[in-house]
């Protein structure tokens, strides 16, 4: 599929796994039209918050999403049988979204354990819900066989390259809207971001991947030198809560040297605080991880240099914040 | 002292009430380094966001504070004796922060009804807090009697032409961040952040003023020719709830043809819900009023036309949106 892809693009065979800047700036052409390109905001000098929780459907996972299913279309795969996801959090949501915007049936697999409230917002996107269950690897078991059955497109939360390449978007146009960071902070859980970007600002921008303690799936993975299975728990797992990185992302953020930072359940909730308190920025737990690694200390830019911070989700209940 | 001012900027003498462009570019050098130079969102194809909730204090009511007060400073008035203001609101909040920011005292007369909560938010900003008399007219009062007394800067929340002069800062950024809009729309209480607008805009586009049918300000005055008392209730009235339209503001208005448009409790109600279901912006209701002129067909934008919404403002309890 990625071989088709490569040589439509004209850049002849390549590894499976490689996500090249190319294929992020095919990546911003192709969805440019249905995403926002969200605000990069100067909070302090030399901090700068990439808006992307502004993005539809609360967080950037749609420039993955659109990329994947118009890649696909692109590539002359079917996609009139719909798209299947399985995720009852903000993949679920953005696939809903996306498959509404392009007006292909989507169907999202969720476990028994999520909210009655995510499921009617699914709902309400249009999509079809089934829970199957306990635990997502069972939804995501089930719609594998779903695809199996229907041919429907699977777009995968985070190990796909054209996932990859459309969240790497989210990279370029803060590299187009700042003209140039030393370092960006990126909240992490199956890798698909935190490489996406490392791909679009390769050479340009150095990539800090946070995730929390209690969920460290790139952190194992440098360690074991693969991806490796973590334990997840925590106020981040909704988003961050992957069980292992991805492959290919693993390989990108490797070739990248994308560095690894942790920090605790504590750091983050103080940094959501702290977004509301300071700038009225309201964001779930993912969203603050990544500036969490500034407020903690776990990463402590030099003098000078110039930090962009993704914050890159608000689905959450606000009143968790007064 | 406005003379004075415009002596010392070569301008000359002239009219007390007016607010030139150049005031407001000489207020943006004056402040530049103070302020927050916030983001614009491009929500939709010609839809323009003016992120200014994300300021210090959570309002753009420290662009005019600042600007009051090192403006008094540069004309050798006194600042040594602090600043007073009069109100529980943003403009207390602001000129608390702009003190402190500024190494003097202030002093914040507050009625008594004003909450608790917000009385330790002034004073964990340092302020010294007043509480008197049963309304705001009563607490404003006591403020003028205290500068009397103390020589201290009185900073009035929009009626004073360096007020004015910063908070037209807004208008400003907004012309250089897009490169030209068609229409700005503001919301509108005393008039200090409309008025400022349509100064730094003046000639390049149209303002118009949004304010809620319960606080017609502005609308009253144009239907009467001068500022007149109006009755103010309703849902945001917290910062909108002047009881007459400044002076000076007034002036500016007209003169540059700022246009009202008025809006019902229940379309500031939902557009303040819709910012935070689509785009996950948090605003308080003053905040989300110039946009529920778009939302509810108060104002129809021509088709193409290039509108530009100021979100002025987010010092809300975020659980009122859950
Ligand atoms: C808000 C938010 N931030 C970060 C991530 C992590 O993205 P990835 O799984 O691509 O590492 C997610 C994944 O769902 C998310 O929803
Ligand atoms: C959030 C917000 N928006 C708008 C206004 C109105 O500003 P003005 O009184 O200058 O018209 C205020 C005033 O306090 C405010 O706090």
């Amino acid at each position: 599929m990625i071989g088709r892809a490569a040589a439509q693009t004209g850049k002849g065979a390549r590894d499976r796994m490689s996500v090249t800047r190319g294929d992020t700036e095919r990546a911003a052409r192709r969805i440019g039209g249905r995403i926002r390109r969200t605000p990069v905001f100067e909070a302090a000098p030399g901090l700068l918050f990439k808006m992307e929780f502004l993005q539809h459907s609360g967080s950037f996972k749609v420039r993955g999403a659109f990329n994947r299913v118009l890649s696909a279309r692109e590539r002359g795969e079917p996609t009139e049988h719909g798209v299947v996801a399985a995720s009852g959090g903000n993949h679920g949501v953005a696939v809903a979204y996306v498959a509404r915007a392009l007006g292909v049936r989507a169907e999202i697999f969720v476990p028994e354990i999520t909210s009655a409230v995510k499921v009617d917002g699914l709902r309400a996107l249009g999509a079809e819900v089934t829970q199957t269950g306990a635990v997502y690897a069972d939804a995501l078991l089930a719609s594998r066989k779903r695809v199996a059955e229907t041919g429907a497109l699977e777009v995968h939360a985070y190990d796909h390259p054209d996932v990859i390449a459309g969240q790497g978007t989210v990279g370029l146009e803060l590299l187009e809207q700042t003209g140039g960071v030393d370092t960006v902070l990126v909240a992490t859980g199956g890798g698909g971001l935190v490489s996406g970007i490392a791909a679009a600002v390769a050479g340009e921008a150095a990539v800090v991947a946070v995730e929390p303690e209690r969920i460290p799936t790139f952190n194992h993975a440098l360690a074991a030198g693969a991806p490796v299975d973590v334990p997840v728990s925590g106020i981040a797992a909704d988003s961050l809560g992957a069980t292992r990185l991805g492959e290919a992302a693993f390989e990108i953020a490797r070739e990248q040297g994308v560095a690894s930072v942790l920090v605790s359940d504590e750091a983050i909730a103080r940094a959501r605080e702290e977004l509301w308190r300071d700038y009225r920025i309201a964001v779930e737990p993912a969203g603050a991880t990544a500036f969490a690694a500034l407020r903690c200390g776990a990463y402590r830019p030099r003098e000078g240099e110039r930090v962009a911070v993704v914050l890159c989700g608000a689905n959450t209940d606000p009143s968790t914040l007064s």
